[in-house]
């Protein structure tokens, strides 16, 4: 089969590969039907993710057709149409015991594309399969459901859910890419008073304000100011970072109130600065994680229900042996206004905003 | 009267200043019977916090009577023993009404020995004194009940409960000051498996022993190998820095598990290096704060009904008028083996343990 492979920091590409066979009793074999690329695909593609070994084939996220399953897989059987979710679980480890499954301790955790080969191919194998494919309703299109592998689980619970979004909050997203965008979508569940969006490209900020965003602020022009200004010089009850970078980083820590929260969501590649000497007394709870998939199954019945606007993030769809252009036209998204690119699936036409 | 007054860092001195008065309807006039100094003071001579004005009376915990009071004063009257809190609430504020009151935003807030006059000294005005100060049990005494003013409450808001402290975890400690010391005291109130106290002098370590903790560990010899031998590899559940330095709150977030907490407690005056490129998938929550003093009367009553070890952490007694000697035995703790110093009171011969 063919598949999209890591070779080191700067390169990777789509060759033959072999095909992946049921290894343990638990695993399952998925014809890939739907398949994106994350930022996260990028940071590995950077260098900031060491931990993946040349030859992994990349890729974290998929919809795709079950054709084989090992003999203790319980929950799918072939021919269904499932959702695989860019966290492996076992279900059986201390952590999964408390829900923290990206914590997991048997195996699991986040390995596709990472620690074992991903979803950016022909075929992959899922192992833990039971808890680690999602069923998809009838409703839900699969060019729509495979952004519930990472994007919109990952904005709701490290981002929202971390955040502690509330109603009446002013929350600041930093980052408009595909995850910002997503948290956006999912903070608006909580009916904040105002959502404001931070970023450096206008495509991204117009973007921002189809998906919800109340302000926007050009990361370039002291989006604290604008913060200050609707808070009455208090600050953001949340900021969420969705860009993965020290300065954006440290930027939240200067928007929160006190007694706020930031939510850290991005991958990082280098340290930040913590200003301790400003936050110690300023009642700030930081949090960061690595999503747990816990909510998928409630974000893909709100949307199957309408409940979120997924049609927004993709501006990009290719055949899956395009996957080269794909990581092309979405790691320059300045240029190409991308947001999400989607490989696969039956709409490889679809409106894309100017950059 | 005579106070001891901020001239600048490094330098301070017990001398004239004049006699506070009522300037508030709200304001209450203390004598000061019992006092001591706090870390955060020494923090104030080393520069760590530059908005302290040379020439204000430092200290924020004292137990005294009340002596005046203005026109709108309704829960003490002159003649009452009072606890005066470190901090001060207007009780009418945002941050107030969410029971933030380290964050008034009224007038309140950590202001005694920071923004306005203090308490070591023979007078102290307090502001919004229906908020700011506790009548105290009769049960209690004063040389006991100083220790509500700052440590008690700050180690168990600011440490145990944002920290999370549930029965059954693994709690580090890095500190064992008067600070860290009661962080173990109120720690112990929920219960963990064990309590691991770090710190670099042994006889502070000694007194953690005394304290409750379970395991102590030199910070000069890898402290986090103590806390992975223990908990198989997997790190603390909390961790809290009483400390104050870069060094001590970076080695709290090398000893968190994923998943876990930090607390901050520490007076910081200058940034720390966070590590996102290692914690940002580890699901840590971070959290820095200035006590509310929410729970000073609910630890009143503990210390009241002998719940609390609050005869564990004074080392040494002083007449007030020697304030200077006091700080000069506090700021050498590691050749004086000082906790806890108490000026005034009764009690004038302690144990001092072996530095």
């Amino acid at each position: 089969m063919k598949g999209f492979v890591f070779h080191g920091p700067g390169q990777a590409s789509w060759q033959d590969v072999p095909d992946p066979a049921v290894k343990e009793p638990t695993d399952a074999i998925v014809k890939v039907g739907v398949v994106t690329i994350c930022g996260t695909d990028l940071h590995i593609l950077k260098g900031d993710v060491p931990e993946v070994r040349p030859g992994t084939v990349l890729g974290h996220e998929a919809v795709g057709e079950i054709v084989e399953i090992g003999g203790d897989v319980r929950t799918v059987r072939p021919g269904d149409r499932v959702l695989i979710s860019c966290i492996t679980s076992c279900g059986r480890c201390r952590s999964c015991r408390d829900g923290s499954y990206g914590q997991c301790r048997g195996g699991g955790g986040w390995i596709l594309g990472h620690l074992i080969d991903g979803t950016q191919a022909e075929y992959v194998r899922v192992p833990c399969a039971d808890l680690s494919v999602h069923p998809l309703p009838g409703a839900l299109r699969s060019e729509d459901a495979v952004l519930f592998a990472d994007i919109f689980p990952t904005s709701y619970e490290v981002g929202v859910l971390n955040g502690h979004v509330r109603p009446g909050d002013t929350v600041a997203i930093v980052g408009a890419g595909p995850v910002g965008l997503a948290a956006i979508a999912t903070a608006r569940l909580f009916s904040p008073e105002r959502i404001i969006s931070v970023d450096l490209a206008p495509a991204r900020l117009e973007a921002a304000h189809r998906l919800g965003a109340d302000a926007v602020a050009d990361a370039h022009e002291a989006p604290g100011q604008l913060v200050d200004d609707l808070t009455n010089g208090l600050g953001a009850d949340v900021v969420i970072e969705a860009v993965g970078v020290p300065e954006s980083f440290e930027l939240c820590t200067r928007m929160v109130r006190p007694g706020g929260h930031v939510a850290n969501i991005g991958v990082h590649g280098r340290p930040a600065t913590l200003h301790l000497e400003d936050l110690w007394a300023r009642n700030v709870t930081i949090t960061t994680g690595l999503v747990d998939t816990h909510s998928t199954p409630m974000l893909l019945r709100m949307a199957a229900a309408g409940r979120l606007p997924t049609g927004q993030l993709v501006t990009h769809t290719f055949p899956p042996e395009n996957m080269e252009e794909a990581y092309d036209v979405f790691s320059k998204a300045a240029e190409t206004g991308a947001l999400k690119v989607v490989l696969g699936g039956e709409r490889y036409e679809v409106a894309v905003p100017a950059a």
